[in-house]
């Protein structure tokens, strides 16, 4: 017995949140003796099965609907589909289809009282290390000798634009520095938009000893090595004049030991910071041991001490306070459009991560007073589908859906660098996976990267094959979630681990033709041109081997992604009669090429490491 | 390139608890060059991968040691291994072994703070429907047109013993009563040891006007058609004089409307229910609309008003106050064993499950206070895996982690008796799924039945086929969770959809030699002096097209299930090198057969219909 083909349409397209109800539309292969299908969902954790109604067909294509009751005991609805076909059943949800009922965590969810900003989607998002993208004003670099990491017991370095970052075992990751600031990011902002970039995401460019900057002394006040408060206010100005978004990142788990409340190492006399002064009125905002100097560091890291978030006044100053730092930095006259909270997962009450929801959740609601529309996004390197149901984050960065993945089935690495040989189908798997976890408007606002501050590059993990890095870059496009380029990639930027993947941008490149520029600039238009790739329903057509193929679909629109990670070409044949193509003429948007579709299938054959785009012509 | 055989000991086993750490070990096959093997696990939320030890061969098997840390965030740890073989990675969880990092519901959980009762696995339950199994006492039972059922307007008809069951369609359900009571259950206590049984499990015995007495009166009172406060006492005191334990199901998510506290048809004039009655003392029991006589009921059903949880006064009654119904019973003179919390995943705030948590563990808080080891059960049709965690529930009725599949397989029914098809490779996968969700502590203390008062009897549903039936017992008996017979199944009763499935116990079956309930009686033996098979960890030998494979391994102990449920013979060779088996003689506890190991393979040939029990002779 055959399974019926069948299709969902995600949330966004198919399923009409009404004010106590959805309605969901459900597709069919017409000639599969499909008795009766039912929506099953849990109104108060108990099952109701309703049955769905049979709707108009197009060509081999059978559509049913149906409506469900919004949960009224929670904020989370979810669903799934039970198929009578003959003298079997099956199930689809949002990890196939499958002959008995899902686990819950299968299936599809809807968040009636939480969704992520609509913008979110719409962007191309560009990650910017401040102290390495580009140098406005050299008044304001850091000198050599300038100041002391006293947590690193390492004097400040200058570095001239464009000279070897310090390998690892030098030890001078925090402490050498490029002279990159907010003035280099300003008048870079030309140059970014001409790439097709909609959207920043700056590193810490609060005050901070390091380069970093992950190791906050002020959170009130721009470093005075990128610029200003009032440059930065300009600066937002200037973007959002552009259309621009920006967030920033939120470092909320630890400070600097420099931070006043802390101050280890007793700059101001006045008013004694926590360490070494018990009485210090700072004393509750860290975990010390008694009246010991003993305290709790992040992961155990004595230069970065963990912020005690059981304490009303670090509540206050963070989130809950009517001038909550949170909420400082979307209030005019800076208006940034969202945060990226650091190591979120991490932070809690005591020495780790106790109550952690509870804290994401005010997190959340903090930004959200201000802005109602400003993006709260997490980071987590891991598997993050608690934060991930609309009550905490709106995305997250998205290693576990689709970094580790991608980096998987491209580079045969995962996270540890360690080997991890995956094929086509144990990617799809992975990918519904982590995304069929979530509501379908979370999917659609995580943050996706192929790399970042904190990873290797991806086109060095390839040993620097761009033939191939081009192929992770067309997924990163066309794929689920919104895209970030990591600063740098657009002109074939390498670099290995941290310190190294922080190089300065070779400006160098960009003066003369530059291949993988004018790929990733392409990419960019075509997922601002096309509606489908940034929230269309995704339909996957082939996954075997080193080849996958899928669909995004939004209306009318539909765009088709083929992708050949191997050395050979490859012949495929393609079931597009299932997105409700019989006859017609698809074009790559890449190369202009046109492919015929009869009878409701598309054969061609795929180059060795070929990636097209398709689309209605 | 091939996986590593690789068997991770459930916790039960091989997981050594103390106080903040737990020791793990893990069983690769020695020769498939295997170099590290890592523990991960997540404290505060972050990726720890340690190292593990290779420790001592035994045979083709290799064991690795290692220790991780408890989470101190959660009570809750959870942890898989990844494994390094040649340029590959694979991991081990508690769904199986795949090559990337597993879902975090697939990782194996272990509670710190919360422990099942020990006693729980090592029972054999039986569940007894009061009315059905045995008239001790005569003068008690209910007569014809005694009293009207008035949420049904029906009398009370009083029926024959062995009589038929009226059809549902007559709509006497609950309203025909034949007798059964305390009495004859204890006059029945010799007949239930002499089976074998260890637990009873009592459908509602307080005060209720229907048959099935989920429509509670008064909850300090024995129903007096089946006997008295004393009598229950006096028989539980029984029980425990015989080494036997008993749970009572507790109906705390509404009550009758002849409850005192509703009061619909206005019986007591000097302190009014709440129903007509807005000033009623008891108003805010339920949930009317405003001073309106409309009310919620249980599921829509007006017979069965919904108790208001958030209302302080019923949170004392049931669980808050010193003198809570929930500790009443668990105190002398009673001193039950346990609760059966009747449709607990509906329980909340207003009409449905608002805060269903908070009220579950307040539950079970309740029953601990009393007595530490009392058993919390709850009642779920479907997926309960988040009242499974250790905090909510010691144990569910296993209806989505075994009756569903086992049902399935077996008869090729769900739960809504649609045709339903699975082969054993799929069964395994789902009882794998519902298990790994879940600490092994609370996979040991699941409740497991073929069938209930709720369901269609699983000897109707494979139409009186009791070869397959046995095959069932086979199953309940061999498997993972405490097993649980309905009442009759034991000499083959019969029964469909409710209220059929409640037929009279036919005690003439038990009067001359009875086939099942012997192969019964053997199994329950069996399931008592083999602790394998009371806690013993699981590992699956073989599951494809209708034949399927397993051990329970507890430290020597080692018992071998195997099913053929075709109707044809089958010739299977079972790898038993991976449970440390390498020549040796198996011996079936059924029939005393001896089968021979040969170079850690067992081949043998299974009749159509054949199950088998081996041990280590």
């Amino acid at each position: 017995m055959k399974t019926p083909y069948l299709f969902h349409g995600q949330d966004a397209f198919w399923a009409t949140p009404a004010r106590d109800h959805l309605k969901v539309t459900l597709v069919s292969e017409s000639d599969r003796q499909v008795s009766a299908i039912f929506v099953r969902c849990e109104p108060d954790n108990e099952e109701e099965l309703l049955d769905m109604s049979r709707g108009e067909t197009h060509g081999r294509l059978q559509y049913w609907h149906g409506e469900i009751p919004l949960n009224s005991d929670i904020p989370l609805t979810h669903y799934c589909f039970k198929i009578m076909q003959n003298n079997r059943q099956w199930w689809l949800h949002a990890q196939g289809v499958t002959p008995r009922v899902p686990g819950k965590e299968a299936h599809f969810k809807y968040n009636r009282q939480a969704q992520p900003p609509a913008w979110v989607k719409q962007q191309v998002f560009y990650q910017i290390f401040p102290d390495r993208f580009a140098n406005g004003d050299p008044a304001l670099s850091v000198q050599s000798d300038e100041y002391c990491l006293r947590g690193h017991e390492r004097p400040t370095i200058a570095k001239a634009w464009g000279t070897p970052v310090s390998s690892h075992d030098e030890g001078n990751g925090p402490n050498e520095f490029y002279g990159g600031d907010l003035a280099g990011i300003q008048s870079k902002l030309d140059y970014l938009q001409k790439l097709g970039i909609t959207a920043l995401y700056l590193n810490p460019i609060f005050a901070a000893p390091s380069n970093h900057k992950y190791d906050t002394t002020d959170y009130h006040r721009v470093d005075p090595h990128l610029g200003t408060n009032t440059q930065f206010a300009d600066m937002v100005g200037d973007l959002h004049q552009r259309g621009m978004k920006i967030i920033l990142d939120a470092v909320y788990n630890h400070t600097s030991v420099d931070h006043p409340w802390f101050d280890k190492y007793q700059r101001n006399t006045d008013e004694p910071g926590a360490y070494n002064h018990p009485d210090s009125a700072y004393r509750d905002y860290y975990q010390f041991d008694g009246d010991s100097n003993e305290y709790i560091g992040w992961k155990g890291i004595s230069s970065l001490p963990k912020l005690n978030f059981s304490n009303p006044a670090v509540q206050d100053f963070i989130y809950a306070g009517e001038e909550a730092v949170i909420k400082h930095w979307l209030r005019p006259p800076y208006q940034i459009d969202g945060w990226r909270f650091d190591v979120i997962h991490m932070l809690g009450e005591g020495a780790g991560a106790v109550n952690n929801a509870r804290y994401v959740k005010a997190f959340r609601d903090a930004a959200k007073s201000v802005n109602p529309d400003s993006y709260v996004l997490g980071e987590h390197f891991f598997e993050a589908s608690q934060w991930l149901q609309g009550d905490q984050e709106d995305g997250a960065m998205n290693y576990y859906g689709f970094a580790h993945p991608v980096r998987a089935f491209f580079t045969g690495l995962d996270i540890a660098y360690h080997r991890c040989q995956i094929d086509a189908e144990e990617l799809v798997a992975w990918l519904d996976e982590a995304r069929g976890k979530i509501p379908w408007q979370n999917q659609l606002s995580q943050f996706n990267q192929l790399d970042s501050h904190d990873t290797m590059r991806f086109l060095t993990m390839l040993e620097g094959d761009q033939d191939t890095m081009k192929l992770a870059l067309l997924m990163l496009f066309a794929y689920v979630g919104t895209p970030c380029l990591y600063y740098g990639t657009e002109v074939a930027l390498e670099g290995g681990q941290d310190p190294d993947n922080r190089r300065c941008f070779p400006w160098e490149r960009t003066e003369k033709p530059n291949a993988m520029f004018d790929y990733v600039s392409h990419l960019i238009q075509l997922r601002k041109n096309t509606a489908a790739l940034q929230e269309g329903s995704l339909q996957w057509l082939y996954a075997e081997h080193q080849q996958l193929a899928f669909a995004r679909t939004l209306g009318d629109e539909i765009a088709l992604c083929l992708i050949n990670n191997s050395e050979n070409a490859k012949t495929l044949t393609l079931p597009v009669w299932q997105l409700g193509i019989e006859h017609a003429v698809l074009q790559d948007q890449l190369t202009g090429d046109e492919w015929q579709v009869k009878d409701g299938q598309l054969s061609m054959t795929l180059a060795g490491k070929e990636g097209l785009l398709l689309t209605l012509t």
